[in-house]
């Protein structure tokens, strides 16, 4: 099920820029029940993404019509909707068409089937070795460009391993492969500071909105992997996953907390109407 | 004229993994009278790539063979021959398939029409003030991750500049948008060392091969702009311009002078059938 344009097509042409240099963004959404959760949170990621790549913003209803076309055929089954929008067509050669007509592909993939014991008694993580670039000008935004994550997910092949830590060329942590990084330490929540890397996730912004409402802001900071190991509690995140704490970093073990629980609850009380 | 995997077609599977996330990799190639240019050199850089992001390497012999059949019909006209090899197609998520069958895609595209003035009489130049990042695990490769370049080539639309530089985010240049960068200084050769950003170039390499077979090693190492407006002559390279003197950056300007000259003749007398 994929719509190319508004057209059921499966295929892209290779003139496509998105194809050619990686030009465009994307957004993974959890579809339940035929509806894209935090949908309007991801429209404005990914509008935001769109200007900071200098790629005209698709039109958030046309974008909304289809996604809602695509979602109404998984009532009562969850899934995963994936929008990526491109600079579209253009020549051969880095320089931009005169006139930018933006390629947006939607399409939906089964939901993974993640044991629900990730969700209540946590996940096991590892540190990767492929390390984070650094560029600000491109941090923060869900581009395509993702051999970095490509090649740290390659690192592991044994399924006792849910997640990868990446750290940048500094040393600092920054986010796993598919989430991001949250640590509790005396009461206070943490995340890293995505100036020079990393993806600034739309469940992210929600944690850390959560967080500044119930409790306290988030610490938003550069931290080593030795700094993270005497956390209190530890949690990744992303759209499709929801909350997972992590129980075990390589050989050190961390308690599933009220801190990780607390915020998972409040993930499912809020509202998404209010989103 | 394009084949992919073989077969003429002219799109792409969405799930390609070079569409997801540009996870593959690419050559241009000069096509003179029916015949790539420098075409060993060009799938031997094609290779170390492939073994950098561990992408099976494709068939030499085959990859020869398409070539072969897509220039044939360009005999007496140049061509610009574009070889894009990706992870080939994969599920959603970073995981790559258990088993791999990457993706090729050779396309034939005019050839730009530079004027012969370039080569003889020199470029202008401008620094751009989109920043390379700094990744040292993907430093060298020419990889399909190609947003700094988009944005830096995004940046000037006045047709009297030919090129634009590109610093990494320390301050050091590395290359241009599209080319290579070289200058002399007291009779030496220098070029960025592509240690953590830019692309090691075929033509990059041929003539670093040149200059020390003729004359001395080019120096590698990080220079800033202020050191490379010091320079005595500057031009820039790669496989489809060959090298392009650099008459002016922004308000300096530069003698198109006899290291330069010297180069150009003598990649004009270097034996194709050497390579």
């Amino acid at each position: 099920m994929i719509l190319i344009n508004g057209e059921s097509r499966t295929s892209i042409e290779i003139a496509d820029r998105g194809f050619q240099y990686g030009d465009g963004l994307f957004e993974t959404i959890e579809v339940r029940n035929g509806q894209p959760v935090f949908f309007k949170r991801h429209l404005q990621r990914l509008s935001l993404g769109c200007q900071r790549l200098q790629i005209p913003v698709p039109d958030a209803q046309l974008l909304s019509i289809e996604a809602l076309e695509l979602c109404r055929q998984m009532q009562g089954t969850q899934a995963v909707l994936k929008i990526i929008v491109t600079r579209g067509s253009g020549g051969r050669g880095y320089r931009q068409p005169d006139t930018i007509q933006p390629t947006r592909v939607l399409s939906l993939h089964p939901y993974p089937d993640y044991p629900k014991n990730y969700t209540e008694h946590g996940i096991v993580a590892r540190f990767c070795s492929s390390r984070l670039g650094l560029n600000p000008g491109l941090a923060g935004i869900k581009h395509l460009n993702r051999l970095e994550q490509v090649m740290a997910r390659a690192e592991w092949d044994d399924t006792a391993i849910q997640e990868g830590l990446m750290l940048d060329i500094n040393g600092h942590l920054i986010e796993g492969t598919m989430s991001n990084l949250f640590y509790a330490k005396n009461h206070r929540l943490y995340t890293a500071a995505l100036t020079h890397s990393g993806v600034a996730g739309v469940m992210r912004g929600l944690v850390m909105q959560l967080a500044a409402e119930h409790d306290s802001p988030v610490i938003e900071h550069h931290f080593t992997p030795d700094e993270l190991l005497l956390a209190d509690e530890i949690f990744v995140c992303n759209s499709i996953i929801g909350i997972w704490p992590v129980k075990q970093i390589e050989n050190t073990h961390f308690p599933v907390g009220a801190i990780s629980q607390n915020m998972q609850s409040r993930l499912q009380q809020f509202n998404h109407d209010d989103e």
